[in-house]
């Protein structure tokens, strides 16, 4: 079946699964002729919508399922119901067998991490896996992570995740040398706290191979100011959720504003394409795909509540970091780092 | 001096200091014709400005300070150099011994908070201070805490910040029950660092005079879900950060999208009024001032960069608060939840 890529889809993901994930499938195929996929999940649900996308049909296999992981299930639940038999565990398996080159799921992030990294393992050298955004800024886009797979991460963690960060940027944005910044609630050396620190600290006084750019704050992300921000999960989970509540917020104002007198009504129809630009530039539709990275395969995350488009969106993702060759470019810049940070390590004892 | 309040300003604070800080108290003088205010600073810089506002001049005094803290102090440095003869440090000196009923800066945060713990320590029961902001939501207002001054809160802490916060609410929004949630990375039980689960599950068990409503996420901030969101410093701090990052790059796209066609411009000219009206909607200046709360006294934090409107903004948050009596409201408070916390943590050993 090599020859081009295959992706494997847990068809049963997400708020709606099959009825979401196959025509999302259909656009992906669309836009990547080359490109199978393995769609993974209950036969009888599968069969009938694929029926309907011929294109699709014709570059798929369906390999069936028995057990949907629900979009409630704890982590722990999901492993215990879900192994060996869920379309999300084997959706991820056939990345470790081969039969796939990267897993999109739109299923419940909690579950999908913990599935990942049981079945792919972290890569060697990396503590801890991260979710990884890409985030709108006024200049383009920006690296965000980690979006919720590791509370707390400490200075060593989050080192790796600016390894991790830097490589997926070179491979989607096409940079040699893409800018880190480090998250903070202010630029000087002594604010934050002891891991943001300490992780400064290293990032600064050791040569490693990132274009460090210092400590960035919260209204850096969508400045774009670096290319690449790093942070612990917690924070990461909730700067994203309330840059998402603000854009909502914001729009609903000027919904508002716009609908208060008559003028405003016309003026409003008038820039009508203007205000479908706006919509556009804020889809979140676009900047669908949340990707698990430090793991020996790439896993991409959907958005539970998207349509076709956003799904098709996580499926791009998925291919543009198999196609850059992401996890080769992360294991060996991890070595390299190890490389550094080891001798050093020792030396400060 | 007593009979009507007395507000002290930092007259130095501030980008430009005196420049904003005067016309800035002058609009507030106006709007509350029984307030005297304190002007500590330079008098040979406050004299001129004075000078022209008569309406200003008649209900207030000038504290000549020789020292005026630099925006880019360290704390440490701030309190070496400033002690007792900063304008900063006199401002809340005045609020210490009475000759004042709060105190308003718009100079450096670290060294603003480094001494108003300085001079007019926690209240009792308070391990640590907290600095609130009124945030607006698609409902109204909430308060959100901490926005840095005590990274890394723990469980304790963040019921502390939970009773302040709830306190402020009700003084603010005279509110009976202000409803109180905790910020996460999602809101099952098992979600979030350990600090944030054992808050969780203090707020749940106990009955606590507080109406906890569970864990809320990033966007349930702007939302106007909870009317008071917990978080430590660090997190809080990334959080407002990014919400203002991402109305200015949403503001941005606005523009860039109405000015891309005659038909838009047009459009968008029609229309003016609606944009005046999300402009003042999202003016940071109707929500400026960050409240110092858990000491002995109040003491508010403008934004360094704001304007007059911005400076008389804090002042009136100021003057609520003393009105409303929110020291003695969360001394009160404080005591009674540890009256519980304690038996419970005995209980527990």
């Amino acid at each position: 079946m090599k020859a081009g890529l295959t992706i494997a889809l847990d068809a049963m993901g997400g708020d709606v699964g099959p009825a979401v994930v196959i025509p999302g499938a259909d656009i992906a195929a669309e836009r990547h002729p080359s490109v199978r996929f393995l769609l993974v999940g209950d036969e009888s649900k599968i069969a009938p919508v694929l029926a309907r996308h011929p294109r699709l049909a014709k570059v798929s296999e369906i390999r069936h399922a028995e057990v949907a992981v629900a979009m409630d299930d704890k982590p722990s639940q999901a492993l215990r119901r879900g192994r060996g038999k869920s379309s999300m565990w084997m959706a991820i398996d056939a990345v470790r067998n081969g039969d796939a080159d990267a897993a999109v799921s739109a299923g419940n992030t909690g579950a999908l991490m913990a599935m990942a990294r049981f079945i792919l393992r972290t890569l060697q050298g990396i503590e801890r896996p991260a979710i990884a955004a890409v985030w709108p800024t006024v200049k383009g886009e920006c690296v965000v992570l980690d979006m919720g797979a590791t509370v707390g991460a400490d200075a060593r963690q989050l080192i790796e995740f600016a390894v991790m960060g830097e490589a997926m940027a070179r491979s989607l944005f096409g940079l040699e040398r893409p800018t880190v910044g480090l998250l903070n609630i202010g630029v000087e050396e002594v604010k934050g706290n002891e891991d943001v620190k300490e992780a400064g600290r290293l990032l600064r006084e050791l040569s490693l191979p990132i274009q460090y750019s210092g400590f960035v704050e919260g209204d850096d992300i969508s400045k774009g100011t670096v290319d690449v921000v790093v942070t612990e999960g917690f924070t990461g989970n909730v700067a994203l959720k309330t840059a998402e509540g603000t854009a909502k917020q914001i729009t609903a104002f000027l919904k508002m504003s716009l609908s208060s007198s008559l003028l405003s009504k016309i003026g409003a129809f008038l820039a009508q394409g203007a205000f479908r630009a706006l919509r556009e530039r804020l889809d979140p539709r676009k900047h669908n795909g949340g990707v698990f990275l430090g793991l020996n395969g790439i896993v991409v995350k959907s958005h539970g509540g998207t349509d076709a488009l956003g799904f098709a969106t996580a499926v791009d993702v998925a291919i543009e970091m198999v196609e850059t060759g992401l996890v080769k470019k992360i294991a060996e810049d991890v070595a390299q780092v190890h490389a550094i940070l080891a001798p050093a390590a020792k030396a400060a004892e």
